[in-house]
Parts: structure tokens; sequence; C-alpha cells
């Protein structure tokens, strides 16, 4: 959506209130940008107030002069002199249908400005001159700088000149750089009795901003012809030319910073699980200059940009964003909440130390975490940085609260080992490794898998139907079954509807077979004495979208407890033991699927049971900054409770607890609690759920979509749950280094796909190995997801053609 | 400094605008308070313009009726009608240190709000009225919600009901949320032609503040009378008391909620490395209610509150964050730099992606770590979340790099160890702590240490002496010394200025010692091979804030590099050998030595020797977000580069280089080059060094001060570097477990350390074992530095004659 061109340097003009000058400083910049040779596109996309006092037309009467050069034109005129949200719905009167949406407003000024650029040949200047002050209401009510965000339009600041002014121009900047804008000029009048220009100047030169100090214009008289004369004579007299020449320096200097920004990053950065061998070139670096909501802004150069009509001329490309940045995206880039939420912490706090402190924004936090995810069995949450350092302490507590049960000896606690499932993961700290099989890439020097890990069986559609696959071993065990894919299932309650489905036939072989290789293991050489149970409930997800058989894991949790033998020792005699953990530690690693990923806000009540541990991250600050929580239990947390410091969880990390990640994840937290309840999640559950089947998990992809892909002869099968679509192609190899699914889908990342009928963005997706998978926020609309499922149906089917 | 009261509610009221009818609104909200029984204080702190126009005559005017209960103050008139700091530039003249600080302008506004307070028995209400907008700028010229931040007053914001005025109360809002203000209500005249109030309304109502619109005061006429009467009945029919009762209840519900936080939190928070056990009760728990510059602001409710009259009747102390929040305050708290970074990173991206992709803030800073500490030897900079991981990524990249080189076959890559030095600490992951001994009670079931770690000769202040001493190890190799202290310099360049000592005799000791060392490592039993040497250069701080002698250090990665066997493999030929690392890699870890905290961006230069990596963390945010930063040299990097995916750092973390932690991190590097040539520090480097000698190491502390501290009887030792100041206290127990430090100078964290005649804040501080350590940040004051100094003084010397 953003707007970038190298012939045509577009500014938007803001205002620090209304009534500063906006319109005659436009002016000035209109004529000495015509006057230095430009062509001169001038835009008022909104206007209020009677035709002959228009902005537009003020501009059209001073620079007749220049007229082969400049082109005025408004968009939206209204009559009465309001602000455009009352004169929208003025216009409007009972049928506010007829307000024009944000989205729409935005296209229609994107469209003319890309009529613009491409209209114009040699260098061109276009000025966007918005209405009042900068949070002034737009037609839809959305206040200016969020509505035009989307555009990420270089910004000149009209500041005021009068008493108050100064702090009326640092407020008004500071809401616009709330909002990412790069402010590059501040223009007022001169006014020699307040001076502001004085207070202003150094300020904002600290900042890296210019200001200008321009002659206020000529008093009005009741004389229309002198009016016209002594104004055009104050025109004729301001010199604007430097201003000018600074904002092409300053795009100039932007345009050439992107340009060298892919040659500098490949030179300095060692990025995450990237082979720097396999990047090809420049062209392989994504340059991204703003995000918004779903969407990168990704600056393609002229030289990588393949086809530069794709993007009507535009250097930069809206590419969304399909895997949620890491799965991180709960409500898209750049939300504002989260912004204003940040700042209020970092303005109140700071970061502040955590040992035995407290603050507001953690406590709420806390709290919100027992009463959401940990709701009817945690007590408390530890705080660390990311999905990896809150795994290392969850696994630091399971360990423990095994040995002080079992009163283990200091050579015996050292060869602890997990029982989980192959696939896991669980960060990339060398602890956190430990407790995943070593199979695959995912190792290191280090790396030292410590544990048991089972094969599981997964959940997929395939040819329109859902199946369960069986790994060799289970379906051995089975019997039963002639072939490893069992099922037939019509709707996702044929599988997720686990408490149903502890009753069938495929419950008690998992009961057999799971009770028969925990027999196995206490005696088997080579494991170590397992002491925590580690699960990702419902989808390993680094493990390449691997969708496990949620009755699986709810029955692997019921037999370890049921196979406690030592529920309470001499150090542990103080709690109640029916509520104490029985068996093994059992840690939900809900990093990845926990707050509404998979369409609801813990695994816990699907499964219908829930762990001594857990740990969230990821979407947990909206997708903004790093924060990892640690859930435990009463009966955890009492193993490490005593009077002596060392006995203590001596782990810490400096940012412990920060008031920004914690107050973000707050407004993330309240804001699911609306999100969740809101139009499109409940008509995205009604699609899904099949009349008189109960279950609580659904998603947001299409139902009718997910079957005929699944009936693709390329696409082997296909899963979805939540914000989450997997998608396995058909490849011999697989595996995590296999460049089947990148290859088969990379169309979606081609600028040119755009260039199709459908609305103009290509894709960002990433692939495990022989799965691609896309992930929406939790409030992509739904016209974005059904276009994306356009385009991923079209590429694969364009990529069968070429087979 | 911060001030809450529980008998006297005190609002500070900012106007989104000048001329917005703040005064008018103050007044009703005077008479309202008053008319509900209350004491009422109006405090106009800057009035500017003629005495007949003064806002607190206009409230003594209209307050009449309540005179024995409404009580007004102005502190400082100014004649002129101009800006407060133009109109105190104009009565200084020439003389602008006569213009008032913002340090005594608050003090003295403090100063009289506890005056009130404490004349006052029943209910009270006091508002403190600002001038022009919130950001207009006061005495000195700092914008006045900066200036007034330290009291974090509640605030009323009266809007602005004119055209415009929306966009102006919300940005003048957004202003004051980015400073961290509580905005309790907001009230505006009603306007029914712009009907601001009905925009506003629900915009705050979702924000949690409600807006309260009032009718405008009758207009002006010439005569005095009449508008007096008019006034006066305008005030009559306003009924403001349902605000005023609004505003008690948020007042209350604040102070609720202060009192209820201590419980809840011992009820949900798992803290770091806290023993909970050990946590007496709700006295325990420090509740930081806001934070400024160097100070936490407390709450003490009166029941904990040992000495309610030492804090002046405020609930809210002042307290020094004595250990820089665990080490990672540069700028102090909430500074407003580091928070408007934040927020245009956030509003710019929020977070996006990292593999394969790039964007300004993460880029810049990447230069900017490889034009810094990485200067001359970093070629690439692996971004991740704290040092823990950040030290988890650089043991992969040493631990890799070697078993390349030494074409490693799997098994042996699995048995290599580091060598360290003894009492390092690298972090809480479980591969970090694998890098330090198993010593201690840095432990936990999975940490195994792998590796080989030397005891150190360290440096220290002993009977104002500067001394190094010799573990027994080293003593008995260096026969030549009869007492395991040695030296006696007289100050700290006889130990920092390690070019001069590299031809001592101590320096031959040294490389004699290690050589033999490591000769026979290599073939001891029980030691596995050796393939990195991981340093804390110059400190190891959570071991014990152990300061090493940097001699040893440099001739310990001298050696290592000397011993070389293996220069080049088939795998790195195609690199420039003499750049290449030598005998092992080396990694610093700088995650809280680095950037400053010891008075030197990077202990590289005073070492003479850089490493093969490094790290850093905590300082790099200013102390604001988590981010940590690995730097790496070409010839690490080329270890992993490839054609084969499998073969790349296969590490990563969800939010990687997330843009708002880079754009906070160069907004700190930017002002650290210009804070460390500022006045303060030329002032402390001057003090510290001795003329004639030349040296990198200094600190902020007074030498002078050292000295005396080090001979004082309860004194083992002391040390300072930079920032910091260590204090090894005689315990003949010592170790992490020991309380001798905490115990000996407690009396810095009670409240009623502040009633001596030293300013009144108490200090946060923390301490390991025996040693109490205390860290300013790198731009506290010299006066604080100072104060700080006699109050430690003063707690030993009281200790000592309690003994």
């Amino acid at each position: 959506m953003s707007l970038l061109f190298k012939q045509l340097r577009i500014h938007q003009i803001f205002g620090a209130n209304t009534d500063v000058g906006k319109t005659i400083l436009t002016t000035a910049l209109v004529r000495a940008s015509a006057a230095l040779k430009n062509e001169v596109f001038y835009l008022k996309p909104i206007s209020t107030g009677p035709m002959e006092d228009a902005d537009d037309e003020h501009i059209k009467r001073h620079s007749s002069a220049f007229k082969d050069k400049v082109h005025t034109e408004c968009l939206y005129r209204f009559h009465v002199p309001v602000s455009p949200h009352l004169a929208a719905q003025l216009a409007a009167g009972d049928e506010s249908q007829k307000i024009v949406s944000d989205n729409t407003f935005i296209n229609t000024v994107s469209s003319y400005v890309r009529r613009c650029a491409s209209r114009t040949n040699g260098p061109a200047h276009m000025y966007v001159e918005t209405a009042g002050g900068v949070h002034s209401p737009t037609l839809s009510g959305t206040t200016q700088l969020e509505c035009y965000r989307p555009l990420f339009l270089p910004t000149i600041l009209i500041g005021d000149s009068r008493l108050g002014g100064i702090s009326a121009t640092i407020s008004a900047y500071e809401s616009l750089l709330l909002r990412g804008y790069i402010v590059d000029q501040i223009l007022l009048f001169r006014d020699e009795y307040y001076r502001n220009t004085e207070f202003l100047t150094p300020y904002f030169a600290e900042r890296g901003i210019g200001v200008t100090a321009l002659d206020a214009p000529p008093s009005k008289t009741d004389d229309a012809v002198e009016n016209f004369e002594s104004t055009e004579s104050y025109y004729k007299n301001l010199d604007m030319t430097p201003v000018v020449q600074n904002l092409d320096a300053r795009h100039e200097q932007r345009i050439a910073e992107l340009d060298s920004m892919p040659r500098r990053s490949l030179d300095a950065f060692w990025w995450p699980f990237v082979q720097h061998g396999l990047v090809k070139g420049e062209s392989d670096v994504t340059v991204i200059d703003s995000a918004s909501s779903d969407f990168f802004s990704v600056y393609k150069n002229s030289a990588i940009q393949q086809n530069a009509n794709a993007n009507m001329g535009s250097s930069l490309e809206s590419q969304l964003d399909g895997s949620a940045s890491w799965w991180t995206q709960a409500f898209g880039h750049a939300h504002p909440s989260l912004t204003l939420a940040a700042a209020r912490a970092s303005g109140r706090y700071g970061h502040v130390m955590f040992p035995q402190a407290t603050h507001a924004p953690a406590l709420e936090l806390a709290e919100r975490l027992l009463n959401g995810p940990g709701n009817g069995w945690a007590s408390r949450v530890f705080f660390s940085d990311d999905g990896s350092t809150g795994m290392e302490i969850a696994l630091k507590m399971a360990l423990r609260a095994f040995s002080v049960r079992h009163n283990l000896q200091n050579s015996e606690r050292k060869k602890l080992g997990v029982l989980g499932l192959k696939g896991s993961y669980h960060g990339d700290t060398i602890g956190a490794m430990d407790a995943c099989a070593e199979e695959g890439v995912y190792t290191c020097e280090w790396h030292n898998a410590k544990g048991y890990w089972l094969d599981p069986p997964t959940v997929s559609i395939r040819e329109g139907r859902w199946v369960i696959t069986l790994p060799p071993a289970l379906a051995a065990s089975a019997g039963v079954f002639d072939s490893p894919a069992v099922g037939g299932g019509d709707s996702e309650s044929w599988v997720y509807d686990v408490a149903r489905r502890l009753n069938s036939p495929l419950a008690d072989v998992y009961r057999d077979y799971l009770s028969r290789t925990l027999d196995g293991l206490e005696t088997a050489s080579g494991v170590p004495r397992l002491a925590a149970l580690v699960l990702e409930p419902l989808v390993m997800g680094a493990g390449g979208m691997i969708f496990v058989d949620p009755l699986f894991q709810r029955i692997l949790v019921d037999i370890v407890r049921e196979r406690d033998t030592n529920p309470s020792s001499s150090s542990q005699d103080d709690i109640d033991t029916s509520k104490s953990w029985r068996g093994l530690p059992v840690i939900f690693d809900e990093v990845f699927v926990g707050l509404y990923r998979l369409g609801m806000q813990s695994t816990v009540p699907l499964l219908g049971t829930a762990p001594d541990i857990s740990v969230n991250a990821k979407i947990l600050t909206g997708g903004l900054v790093p924060l990892a929580a640690t859930l435990a239990s009463d009966s955890i947390f009492r193993a490490f409770y005593s009077t002596e410091k060392a006995e203590a969880l001596l782990h810490g990390h400096s940012y412990t607890a920060h008031a920004v990640g914690c107050e973000v994840a707050n407004q993330t937290m309240r804001m699911l609690e609306r999100e969740t309840k809101s139009e499109p999640w409940l008509a995205a559950k009604a699609r899904w759920e099949t009349p008189g089947k109960s279950s609580s998990a659904w998603s947001f992809w299409d139902p009718q979509f997910l079957q005929t892909l699944s009936r693709m002869d390329v696409v082997d099968e296909v899963m979805a749950l939540g914000t989450v679509l997997a998608i396995k192609v058909k490849d011999a190899d697989g595996g995590y280094v296999s460049q089947s699914a990148k290859i088969m889908l990379q169309s979606l990342g081609d600028s040119d796909n755009a260039s199709s009928e459908l609305p103009q963005f290509s894709v960002h997706f990433r692939t495990l190995g022989n799965v691609a998978y896309f992930m929406t926020s939790l409030n992509t609309s739904p016209e974005t997801v059904r276009i994306l499922e356009e385009k991923i149906w079209k590429a694969l089917h364009n990529k069968r053609a070429d087979l």
C-alpha cells in the first residue's frame, strides 16, 4: 500500500493545529516546486466548507503563473465547514453505510497518486494536504494520521506560531512519531512576539528535523482584488526554494539508503537459521521499509524489480506477512494500541528490576495469565524473555520437583531425562534443545538429547477426508487396522471432540500401546530415568507443523499420571496431595499454540486435562517485543520453597518482567478478549462447525478450500486449525532441508503475482521441508484470507500445469 | 520525589492548548471541592502576565465564599505575558545563571506541597495548575510535562472545544502518555457547533478516561462588576460535584490498588533468584509505582512504613536504584528519548521477521556495533534476546569453528569443553551455565560443566593501596612472592596500564604458570578437549564482582593463541589465515562490562587484544527492553558458510532483531557517544587520573572515598571501575548465600535513613555474599554520587560502632 516513486517525490502536509497556515505554506511549496521546473501535483483528499474557500481553489488561483506544471485535485468535497467526520455524517443522513470506509478512502487516494506517477516523465513533486490537525477525524471518524498510515508518506508538519504553539507543534510531532512517520520538515510562520521558532529550531535540530520560519501572509481586506494582489506579491517574496531542495535531498537520501540496504545487510548481518552460502545476492534480501496491519511494505529497487509495471511504478510493494512474522503477530504490525501501551509503560517505569519487587503491569499480567491459560491449575508466574528461556525454566522446575519428590542424589539428578514426542521443538538454547530428540538438523556441538520420544499419530485432511495416520509401531500395535491411515471423518469434531473419543476403540489402542511402551522404558538400556513429560499440545510447530492426534496426547498425560508411584514424600507433605502433580510433572509448551493461535486461549479445555507447568510467549505481546511467561502449579512451586537460598530457582534475566513487555501483553490480552468475540471470529467459527456436532476446534480457513486443496494432485495432505494452514506437498525426500514446498509455491512471493486480477500484494510465507505453512493475524479480514486462499490455489494449480 | 498522600488528593491540571479554559475549570474544581467540605489548596507554580489577570487572583476572587477552606499560592511570578521560559530569560537578563533550574523548581514545588500536606488534618484536595499547553516550556526551557515528571502527579487534561480541538486534545494526551502520566479526567467546554465532546467521549472511554463537558463561561463585558457577577452566577450553576467525586474515587482506587499489591504479588509471582521461603511478608515487597532518572518511586503504606515522618507524610519514597536495575540502566529510568525511540520503531514496523530480511533500525545497529565494540575485528552481528541467549550463540559459534577446523567427528564434537576462569557467569540457560564451573549455587539438574576453569589473580584496594591477590596455585608457582597479595600501587594505572606491565616480572610468572598449566591440561584426565576460551574481561559480575588482573587475561589470550597447532584446514583455506582465529576461538562476554559500564565502550583497547566473538546486552538498549548482540569475526562466520542448509547456524528467536529494541539501542548508542564526551564524564576522568601516568581505566567514584573505605575495619577490600563500586566486607563465611554484606549495609535501604541531614532518598542495592555493589547510570549527577558515597560511609561507620 505504501507509495514511493523515484521520479515523483511525495509529501503529506499535516498541521499542528487547524488554522496554522497549511494551505498558504503548501501553496508556496507548490509554486517553488514549479519554479524549479518540476511538474507538481496538489491533492486535497477531503475538503469541507464552501467552494470559494476551498484550499485547492486557493492553490489554483495562486499558481496560475505555473498553470501548465501544476495539477490540483480534491477527491471528497463537502460544503459544510465542519470536521470531515461530521460533514460525512450530515451528507449520509440516515444511510450511515454511505460513509466512505478507511479502506476505500485509502484506495482512492492511492489510485489517484499512482495515476499521477504514471503520467509524469520528468521529476515531479506531489503535496497531499490533510485537513485540520494530525488527529482530526477523517470521513469514517478514524483520526487522520491513522487513516493515512498505510500509505506511509513522508511528512511536512506545519507548526503553530501562536501562543501555545510550541506545545501544539511538539505534541503533534509526537503523535506522528507514535505512528512511525518520517517527518522531513517543519514549517511555520515567523512571529516576533512569541518567537516559537527560536525554541523549536534547536529542539527539532536535536531530532534531526529542520525548522523553517516564513513570513506570515498579509492580513485580508474586504477587497478581493487587493487581497489577491497582496497575496500574490507575498508569495513572490517568499523564498521556499531551499525548503524544496531540502525535501528533494531527503527523498534522494531515502532512496539511496534503501538502495544500499541489501548490500550492507549482506555484509553486516548473520541471520538466524539462514545458510548465507545459499543467499544468492541482493535480490534475496527483503528490505522492509515499514509494516502495517498484515502487510510488509517491501522496497524493490528498479534493478531488482523484475516487473516494475506490476507494482504500478511504486518502489514499495505490499507483501502479506503470511507467517505472522514467525507466528508472533496477533493484530498485525504497528498496531497503535500496542505502541501506546509500550509508550505508557516506558514513560512510567522504563525498566525496573524485579526480584522481590512489584509493579502494576507485571502484576496485572500475572493475574491475567493465572485467570486465563492458567485457569484452574496454575498458581505462579515466572517471567523471562522468549519461548526458549521460558522452556528452560519449565524444565528446571520439573526436574527439581521430580528430584525433590524422589530424594535424588546430585549424581542421579544429572542423569534425568524427559518423555516427549518425535518432532518436538522447544527453542534453540541448549537446555531446550536437550528436551528434544537429536534427529534432523536441529543440533549443535553441545546438544545432548536427554530422554525418550514417542512417535505420535498425526491428523490431516487427505482427499477431502479427515484421517489419523498411525506411525509404524503404533499401527503394528493396533493390529486391527490394516492401514496406517485410519478414519474418514467428515469434520474436525471427528478428531477434536476428545471427550467423546475417550471411549473409542482407538483410545484403547493408544492406552495399551502407551502402557506397554512406558513399562518397557523403565528397564530399557540407554533410556535415562524420565522426570518430566514435555509436550507441544495439538501442533508441533518448528518440527514441521505436525498436527498430533489430541486423543493420543490426552491419554499419554492420563497414563503418565496413573503410573504415579510415590505420591508424596517428607519434603512435600505440607501440600494437598490431591492437587499435587502425579507420575511426572507435565509441561505444555504453548509458545506457538497458545493465546488463540489455534483459535483457543489454551489447549487445556480441548484436551480436557491441565499441565503442571506451561509456557507462553510469541503472541503474548501481540507480536511487538520479546516476553515469555512460565506458569506453574503450587506443588511445583513448593519444591523450591524453603529457607535455603540455594534451593530457590536461581534463574533470572536482566529484563525479567520488563514493564514495556508486560504492559503490551496486558493490552494484547484485553484486545484478545474483545477480538475473539467479534464478528469475523464468530463467522469463521460458524462456517467451520458441523451442525449438531460440538467441538472447540475451528479455523479461519474455508472448509471448502481445504477440501479442494487436499484433493489436488501435487498435495499430499493439508491441515488447518485457528489461524494456521499447513500444506504438505508431495515430495519423496521431505525433511527440514528439502526445498520442495518453497519451490512449489514460490510464485506467491513474486512481484508479478501482483499483476493478476487479484489485489496487489505478494505473499511472504515460510516452509519447513515439504510443508508450506500460512498464518494470519487474529484480526486479518475475511476478505484478505479469501484472496490468500485463491492465490495459494492458483500457485499450486499453475505449478501442477508446469509439471 | 513523587508525591502521594492519603489525606491530600492532588491533581495537576494540564491544558490541551493555551486558552482552553484551564483556570475557569480549575476554579470550578476548587469551589466544588470546598463545597464538599474539603480543605483546598490551589497552586500556580508559575504565573506570567499582569497581576490582575493572574490565575490565582481569579481563583481567590471567585472562591471567597469558601475563604476559610481555600488556600492559593503562586511560586514564581513574572509580569510579562509571554511563555515562562521567555519571561525567565527577560528577568535574568545577562545573568542566565539566575534562571531557576528544573531541580530547584521541582524541589520548591515539592516543599510547598509537603508543607500543605503536613498542615491539613481532614481530607483535602490540591490542584496544581500548569501554564499553557502540555509541552509549553518552563523556566529553564524544559517542556512542562518533562519538568514536572519527577513529581508524577495524576493529571486532569483540559480539552480543547474549538475547531481542531479533537486533534489538540488527543495529541496532548499522547504526549502525557509518553511520560507515563496517569490521566484521571478530561474536562472541556461544551460547544454545540463543533461537538468535540461527542467524538472525544467514546474515544477516551475506550482508554478508560471519562470526558466531561461543561458550559462555557459568559462572554466578558467592559463592566468589572457585571463581569464578576455573571461569572459568579456561572460558577454557581456549574455542576462540578460529580467530577470531584470521580477524582476522589480514582485517588482512593489508586491507594487501594497500591495497598493490595504486596499481598497479590506474594500470591502470583515466582521471582527470579528469590527464595520465597525467606520473604517475610508484605513489607519485604518493593512496590514500584513509577521510576524516573536514577530513582524508583516506592510505595510504603502506613502499616508498613516504620517512620512516616521520615518521608514527610508522602506514601511514596524516593529510592536510589543503586544497582542500575541489575546493571541495565544507562541514562536512568523512563528517559523520554528512549521512549520516543521505542514508539517510533513500534509505529513504523511493530516487529517484522528477520531471516533474509533487513530494516533500518537493525542495519544501523549492526553497523554501529561493528564500528564500535567490534571495531577492527568483528565482521558480523547475530541478534538475540538476552545475555544468556547471546552467549549460547557465541558458544555454538566457537565450538563449531573449532570442530570444523579440526574435522571432528560428531562423537568428538559432543565432548568438547571450554577454558575459563573460576567465578565466571554467562547466564542461566543451560548451555551458558555449562560454560561455567559447577561450584557454588549456580547449578541445576541438567547443569553439566564442560571445561576447565583457572583460578585468576584479582585486583583490589586494601588499606589504601592497590594490590593484586594471587590464588594459591599461582602464588606457589611464582615462588618469589612470599605473600599471596602483591603490589602496593598508588593508582589504577599500576594495574590497568596493561601494555606497560607486559614486560614486568609478574607477566613472566603468569606466562610460565599458564604455559605449564595448559600443557598439563592436554593430558589431564577428566578434562575435556578445550575448544574455546571464554572470558568476562576485567570483572566477573554475578560471580561476585571479582575484579580480575587484566594482565592475566591478556597473557592468557596471548598464550592460547601462541599454542595454535592447526592454523588452517581444507574447509577454511579460502580465508586469510593472518586474520583467522588461532589456538582457540576467544569469546569475550561483555554483557556486563561493555558499553561504558566500566567507563569504556569495550575492554579491547585496555587489554590490547581482541576476541573472535563477543556479546553485548544489558546497557545495549539503555536499560529499556531485552536485546542482545553476538559479534563475530569473519573466520568464525566462514565456519558455517557453505551451500548446505544443515551447516548454517540454526539458531533463532521469534523476536530476533526486533525493531523496537534495535531503535532504542541506536538511540542509546547515539546518547552514549554524546554523554561520554560531557562535562561530568571528563571531570570524573580527570579526578581519577594520576598526573604523568596514562591509563584508560577510571571510575565515577572519588579516589579519596575509596581510600577511606578501604581502611575501615569492617571492610576487607574495595574496588571501583567506571560506574561500579564493590565493597567486600569482612566475613569468615562469604559465599553466594552469605547475607553479611546485606546486613552490614541494610540501613541504606531503610526509610528512616532518609531522615538524616542528607537528601531524602533510601538506597536499593544488591549483594553477592559478602560483596555489596553499587552502580550508577552513565549520567548520574556527581552530586548524587557524592551523597551516595556519604550514605555508604555512614552506614558502615554506624555499623562498626554497633559491633
